[in-house]
């Protein structure tokens, strides 16, 4: 927190959770500026808005120029908001207007439509999804190929983990995992169990001297963590991948957003 | 989808989350409309482009007039999805131009700024909350109250896990979680693990017969699934937040989302 940061607001009649990437996505193309986040959710009211609208004036008063950057639909709310000392960034207001002349109907201004539960078979199966995820990744049981969408193939701490968790959560995809061990690359060909299920497949591998980090942290000085070790399982891995002809992506330097997304663009080409 | 379902293009540089999340939050407002998403990410540069417009003529041919959402911000890329015949919304843009003026700078308008690992410190929290989050929530090991950011308390199926997997891949928040059961509810008072950590308690309660059926799913016709078990469990433990003073929140019908936003502004609040 720079002293000189400029102060973001991220204002929202819900979660605030559009607001907030919509605002980060544009002020990543200013890397420079040195900004500070305050997030008003659940501003849902005129007076509401007049408490953020004090917060803005008591900033001004500093000298500050603060950024608000808004979802909130409802004009009165917004109102208040406009008055304040500050550039507002109506994220919402604009495109509602164009829709509604697109669609030749008055859009619903009604609060929170998104993010909360009004489409509730889709909530439902992002939750089912995430059960499905935490089910068939304990190691333990029965990984359940059959009813998953996907099925994540890699060495141990390749990234599946992380990845089903975002794919059931953001995206409602079940996703199952198979972890790569010693038996396998021996087989040198796809493990069985995989073997009816070749076009749910995904392979995930990462940079060895990566692994080799994130397994120390977990384990320091173990063979499992030693550079070598990593090295072998990773090129192992790579050569069953090309060997089975499954897809794989590099999870070294990607987001779980980003293997998401490249997981997502496949499964809908079908 | 509906035969004369409009057709949403989500076209994006990168992952598509940002252009995604705020079509979804424009078109909750015309809930009336019959659509059909297509996401079209790492589109990234003009020939890309001008396969998607291929695809938005070939809609058109049909008589159709889709809708494009892009987060693209590059000018020769966008120029050739302006030629589409579609209605463009382009998300970023203006945002951006207001900015440059606003900050006396021009924007970086380079690809995938957001949601890729640029801000490696701030990835890197997220992925060690969710580590934390999964570590603390096998029911097994030391939940690590100490070096949680919240602690969530609540009946088994309250909602802790999706809610605490959520804090972290989406808000970098490590959140813990205490399961109430019958131990804690004849002692009537704060369980004894968790008086240290009063500030951090957040409880989940949840409407019984909701419950019943979420357990019922797992188990059913277990005396855990009861309805009668529900309400006994349901009823102690929002005895024991009164009494206790910890703030509640009902995830009966609270998306993940709306659950998160509460208790991260209230551990914002301080």
């Amino acid at each position: 927190m720079t002293p000189h940061a400029r102060t973001v607001l991220i204002v929202s009649d819900h979660t605030g959770l559009t607001a907030e990437n919509t605002a980060r996505a544009l002020l990543a193309h200013f890397p420079d500026q040195p900004l500070k986040y305050l997030q008003r959710p659940f501003v849902a009211s005129v007076t509401a808005a007049q408490g953020v609208a004090r917060e803005v004036a008591a900033l001004a008063d500093r000298g500050e120029r603060p950024l608000i950057f808004t979802t909130i639909t409802d004009a009165a709310v917004m109102r208040e908001l406009e008055a304040a000392p500050a550039r507002v960034f109506d994220l919402l207001g604009p495109g509602l207007g164009v829709l509604e002349e697109e669609f030749g109907v008055k859009a619903a201004r009604s609060v929170g439509r998104y993010h909360d539960m009004h489409d509730q078979s889709g909530y439902l199966a992002r939750m089912d999804a995430l059960d499905f995820a935490l089910a068939t990744d304990d190691g333990l049981g029965d990984r359940q190929y059959g009813l998953a969408d996907v099925i994540l193939v890699g060495v141990s701490r390749a990234g599946k983990t992380p990845t089903s968790l975002f794919l059931a959560l953001q995206h409602g995809i079940r996703a199952s995992n198979y972890p790569l061990a010693e038996d396998d690359f021996e087989r040198e060909s796809l493990p069985i169990p995989l073997e009816p299920y070749r076009t749910k497949l995904h392979g995930l591998t990462i940079d060895p001297r990566r692994l080799h980090a994130i397994r120390t942290q977990r384990k320091p000085n173990s063979r499992y963590a030693s550079l070598e070790q990593c090295e072998h399982e990773v090129r192992r891995a790579e050569r069953l991948f090309q060997r089975a002809g499954i897809p794989v992506r590099d999870t070294t330097s990607a987001s779980v957003e980003e293997i998401a997304a490249g997981i997502l663009a496949q499964v809908r080409r079908g």
